[in-house]
């Protein structure tokens, strides 16, 4: 699924990192709030308040969770969760497109 | 109004000028597409297929169509028309949310 269908998109968007990291914000009729969102390549660390999980829509990362040695990597159709209060290591190999879901 | 109802939103972003610009797809019940983007602070130069009417939504930038001699500058709530297979200069002077109309 490469879109997501009857929702609402906030025009004003959330950038991060003076652009590495730009994202739309998308309500779903039950008021569920994800995120679309492109990461450029870089090295970035994000900090979490609720737990979430990105899904890697296209391109390539590795991530290393707050706590962990070790980089794990996806890619297009993957994710990975991140629990609340916390941080992630991420570096984007190509340009990332990805969707952050909350709670 | 600072967001679009019942609509769908493609997951892949359209990156452009080294992320520069950056934008996602939006497409209407009938059909028509929008696109909702960020400028980040920058010099870029534009060309366009069919006309479009680009809206700022917050932020303010210095326009020149091709042709023109003289830069409008625009702001949050204004917007200016690019007619079809023309360019436009562009100076985003903070960073610049839009939304792009086609047709």
């Amino acid at each position: 699924m490469n879109q997501f269908d009857n929702v609402s998109v906030i025009k004003q968007a959330n950038v991060y990192f003076d652009g590495k990291c730009v994202s739309h914000t998308v309500v779903f009729p039950d008021g569920t709030r994800k995120s679309i969102g492109v990461i450029l390549p870089s090295h970035l660390v994000f900090t979490t308040g609720a737990p979430e999980v990105m899904e890697i829509s296209s391109g390539r990362c590795k991530v290393r969770l707050a706590g962990e040695t070790d980089w794990t990597e996806y890619t297009a159709g993957q994710s990975f969760d991140v629990p609340g209060d916390s941080s992630f290591d991420i570096e984007a190999l190509e340009t990332l497109d990805y969707v952050c879901h909350f709670g």
